[in-house]
């Protein structure tokens, strides 16, 4: 798997300079932008070189046998080209060129044709209708028709994060990585799938248990081995978010014009996903907003969480959200009410504590009261930033989860922009609502229990912080 | 209910010069920032005045009968004051302190001495444990502790707009304002109403009616009038969004200690939402980002939607959506089929339409096509933003939406924040995620099958533009 993210050559058939080209977009990509310090070929009808990528009119031709090609050409073209390449001996091929299964029966096909050849020559595939890979780290990506010269695509190569992403889908790969950028986890490697002849989900999932990854993020049109996901998931020592679309027939016919995905029953799907500790996503939105609950706060334990608010409305929308998200309000112990009272400044002693204008020492001791009650497992700080000094009370909060092992899912009313800046600058893991913050601690135990379930963790609370995610691991030092 | 939004005089009672005297901030935004045309004093133990609002011991001794009191007062000296404004003729009175209902027996008995001598003086009050009001077309406003140099502040009252805002929590009603200014629709009034031990959300809704007021929001936490608040939510003949906490029993619990509000079955007050023809908003978002679709389009008068994307996974993300808000995909006729076939570069003819790169006159034909078929209701465009045409199209679209009496719901992916910056300027109503546009879509419809039910529109399709909101009328001009 390792060369579709970091090879020493790599061939880009059908990138040529006429205008428009979208190959081109890819060796200016490379070449220009990422500066890529593996070989960048091209193959094109006249043979030319393509913005100092060197052109033939064969693969036949190139003087080494690359390490990955990319197809991007005219469907009808494709399996001659594979043949081509099979004949070179290229073991990795990325199909970028859409119009095979999602096209009607010539491109079914075709597919048929690609799939035998491949077979027959040890040929791994990722595609058709995909973008391939993107590393962060290797400075490798394949994607056609991106603009480079974003600001966010600029820094997703020059911050490489732990968040890898299997999409089965160009756009929403590109709106997902963008999303990210406004937030605080950066981008290891992304993978646009397409229609998975070959390598699939599963295949990734497994690979990223070995490399920087700390969280996996997937989108689904449709799954065609669902054994070998499951499978794949259940030994997932990551966290594995997939957002499946296909929930109601309509949504499973408007997928099979996109990407060629089969009908599959939702409730089975949900069911499986259960059992093997898959967190299936509600939203889009999701992909983005929820990987920094895993790689900034130790997990959610068990399902007692107190709210700590300078705004009550807050306490009590939360509390629906709480318990309509299998969470509970957990009923303060006299002693921590005690502490609390001693505080100051406190409106409610009960859950959810509620404060007035308050000095941050206050802020502190609450969280330290907090966080350290035994009945306690997790925090839902509802903090207004009007107050410079809030941010400085945050990055203590964080120091404090990763102490006592809890996590806190922050919200910060009345100043969403404000803290949105603040999130990826002071790396705070922010959310941008009370339902991203509730949903955050209820994936989070949900993934906990998982975990346990399919024996990745000890069963001992003291034991927790074995073998879990990086995060985890330093919360235990 | 006018003399709480434009009093000709006001009274602001414990507005001093000590430090951070809360009362001293209405005073100066009513005369520096707002330089409200009304008289407006101040009542203090020393009699003195503040920032330039000549100061009285008493209220007795203010040289003529304000139409308002705002009471700020700590709340043991509030029945003293109530009695005070009762003897001088005072009729309006809103009471800003905290500590009645929701702060124990003490505060209650407090309360009832104060429900009786307004009673028996017919005195009308606002509070406690509220903000109290704000018009942004008379500039009157009597929030305590508001910044007024923000941003949004300024413009909201430099730019007045017809959404109407009833909020049982201070915090909550400045946050939506904030919201609503990074939105499309602009602030007409709010009014805070705190533990409403009189005027309530249904004295609010009916007066409502008869002002600039095109869309009415309301953030409730508890109802204890439900028989009154449905009586006016179903004659209103402007949409009503009603996000109420206390879903469940810990948000019901959380609600009291924050406002005194009492326990209120969530389902019994669900049914009657629905009779009532009350849209019952699922987050606190909502709040901001649904009115534009009723200021800006027309109402969705049936269930079938015809989606637009040029990136096919939002039509298989948007699908399910559809289905799961209870609306329909579209199955388009062979005539619609062939038109869009005409029209060029689309990658598929059924709903959900999908078109690769094409010129802005596609846009437009495609557009035409759909909303112009019998069989389609409402229009679903998922569109990219990164071609700069795109705004001009949605200009277009907006004009054909207000013509074919049908609406859209706009999401463009990959552009969120560049379309947000659209979205005032140009004044398209566009929704931040496709979630946001299907559920626009689904309360618009229903909101349009409660005046139907509520015989508040004639039942003929070719009428229904009579009677309903501004937007409405004049998609039928």
């Amino acid at each position: 798997m390792e060369k579709f993210f970091d090879p020493k050559s790599v061939v880009v058939i059908g990138a040529s300079n006429t205008a428009f080209n979208l190959g081109a977009t890819i060796c200016n990509m490379l070449k220009d932008y990422l500066q890529y310090k593996g070989a960048v070929y091209t193959v094109n009808s006249k043979g030319e070189t393509v913005n100092g990528c060197a052109g033939y009119s064969s693969v036949m031709d190139i003087p080494e046998i690359p390490e990955l090609a990319v197809i991007i050409v005219a469907a009808k073209n494709v399996p001659r080209i594979i043949r081509d390449c099979a004949q070179k001996g290229i073991k990795r091929i990325i199909i970028e060129s859409a119009g095979f299964s999602e096209g009607g029966k010539t491109g079914k096909e075709m597919q048929r044709e690609i799939d035998d050849i491949a077979k027959a020559n040890s040929i791994r595939i990722m595609g058709p209708n995909c973008l391939g890979t993107l590393d962060t780290r290797t400075k490798f990506c394949c994607f056609y028709g991106v603009n480079p010269s974003l600001v966010e695509m600029r820094q997703i190569f020059e911050t490489p994060g732990t968040m890898s992403y299997i999409i089965q889908s160009g756009g929403i790969a590109v709106l997902v990585m963008e999303s990210l950028y406004y937030d605080l986890v950066g981008i290891n490697k992304v993978v646009s799938i397409g229609n998975k002849s070959d390598v699939d989900e599963a295949d990734l999932i497994n690979y990223f248990q070995n490399d920087e990854t700390q969280v996996i993020g997937i989108y689904l049109e449709n799954v065609d081995k669902g054994r070998k996901l499951m499978e794949a998931a259940q030994k997932s020592r990551k966290p594995v978010l997939i957002y499946k679309v296909g929930r109601t027939q309509e949504g499973v016919m408007a997928a099979m014009s996109h990407t060629a995905g089969m009908a599959n029953n939702d409730l089975i799907f949900e069911n499986a996903c259960r059992q093997a500790g898959i967190i299936r996503l509600q939203s889009i939105d999701e992909l983005h907003s929820l990987p920094k609950m895993f790689t900034e706060m130790p997990l959610l334990k068990g399902k007692r969480v107190a709210m700590f608010t300078n705004s009550g409305a807050f306490g009590s929308i939360s509390a629906d959200l709480l318990v309509e998200a299998g969470l509970q309000v957990v009923r303060l112990k006299p002693q921590t009410q005690e502490k609390l009272q001693k505080a100051g400044q406190v409106f409610n002693i009960k859950n959810p504590v509620d404060i007035g204008p308050a000095p941050p020492q206050t802020y502190l001791d609450i969280f330290e009261i907090l966080l350290s009650a035994d009945e306690v497992d997790g925090l839902l700080p509802l903090l207004s930033v009007w107050q410079t000094f809030v941010i400085d009370t945050l990055l203590e909060l964080l120091k404090m989860c990763k102490h006592y092992n809890k996590p806190a899912a922050i919200y910060t009313p009345n100043a969403v922009a404000k803290s949105i800046a603040i999130r990826a600058k002071h790396r705070i893991p922010i959310f941008e609502s009370p339902e991203q913050a509730v949903r955050a601690l209820s994936v989070s135990n949900f993934y906990y229990e998982s975990l346990r379930k399919r024996n990745l963790i000890s069963s001992g609370l003291s034991e927790d912080n074995e073998g879990i995610s990086r995060s985890e691991t330093k919360a235990a030092s």
